[in-house]
């Protein structure tokens, strides 16, 4: 493996998980070969950007940001307001209201791996997990095996997608961070659906985040801070 | 399989390829259960949407065109210029020059999918080719295959990719269209690299078109309208 092919790029939405695989990366990698993409795809929570923005500052890497006006079409005009609004009810944990794509997780891989392409970055590392988020297809690890494979093959590359906390439960993913000394980062995230600063604490990503710093037996610097 | 399955998507990039593409699937599907999907990723050519658009018009398939505007954001930020100039070079047959993204035909297979699920569409149809196309690993088979599993694994659906042309060469797909009686809509259909009407005759597109026609025995329609 040549010393190019040692960048590493993280998908960093500005939520725990992404933020937990951030540093993930830097430990694994080394700060100076780990940069981070975002994706700006018209989500309700606007902070969520400027918690991505925030966390890759502290983090002291280089932070991309890249537009996806096309999952706002869907919404729109592809599908009938009727069906956005089912969408929205089976999605609730995604925030995505009138934007929900089926398989998104299969374009933010696909552009990060387009991205890394053209930067000699042979690592992509996504926070994505099968434990807890079961309802989610393009979360699972046969999924991310199937996409990088498909990926290589139409690039012609050899990236390896990297899946962190793919079998962590949320108290092994809190539990990470702190290992890797990531805890004031947590600090800079973004997980309420409700968009709430501080955190609502009563919706269902509140919980489960909650749940997990609970059973770590580690106060969450979000609310510390709040 | 269920009525709602035998529904098909063409990809319609408003060239030969897809046009005929488009004739094979009403020919296997029936023109009550075909429609279409362009993208306007920013192409140079806007003609080639215009042409999309008259190609289903004239067909009497509905047509959705969505936009992409990540490709861009690629050129103009993501690559340094002169990278994106060395892209220029080594696909100049794609027409993209600011705006080429490895395996963008992941990308476009993929959000067709995500569409077509929302519509109870169990097929894709698109005209890529491993034939005179052999510097396109996003083209082959092999690619379309992986990504296929992909997709369905990543959205929990079970769409099938036709890809009519795979095999074809252009005087074999010169030959499908005459086969479909699809002829005419050849003359609706954009090629030429350099956006003229009439075509330059000069480029690689125009040269590799006129090698199918002449090949097959068949006038190109196209320049008979010129």
């Amino acid at each position: 493996m040549s010393m190019k092919q040692d960048k590493a790029l993280v998908l960093l939405s500005g939520g725990q998980d992404s933020t937990t695989c951030l540093h993930w990366a830097i430990d694994r990698f080394g700060r100076e070969n780990v940069s981070a993409i975002s994706f700006d795809y018209g989500q309700r929570h606007r902070v969520e950007l400027e918690c991505a923005q925030a966390i890759a500052a502290a983090a002291g890497v280089p932070q991309v940001c890249l537009p996806i006006d096309t999952f706002a079409a869907f919404g729109g005009n592809a599908l009938t307001d009727a069906a956005v609004e089912v969408r929205d009810e089976l999605n609730a944990e995604t925030g995505l209201p009138n934007t929900f794509v089926p398989g998104r997780n299969l374009i933010f891989l696909t552009y990060a791996a387009a991205y890394a392409y053209s930067r000699d970055t042979g690592h992509l590392v996504t926070g994505v997990a099968q434990t807890d988020y079961s309802g989610y297809p393009d979360c699972r690890e046969a999924t991310i095996k199937a996409l990088q494979e498909s990926i290589n093959l139409g690039m012609e590359s050899n990236v390896e997608i990297h899946t962190p906390l793919m079998h962590l439960s949320k108290r092994e993913t809190v539990e990470l961070a702190r290992d890797l000394d990531a805890l004031d980062a947590m600090a800079l995230t973004h997980t309420c659906y409700n968009g709430e600063k501080p955190p609502c604490g009563e919706c269902p990503a509140c919980l489960l985040r909650a749940k997990g710093f609970v059973e770590a037996g580690i106060a969450d610097p979000l609310l510390a801070d709040a």
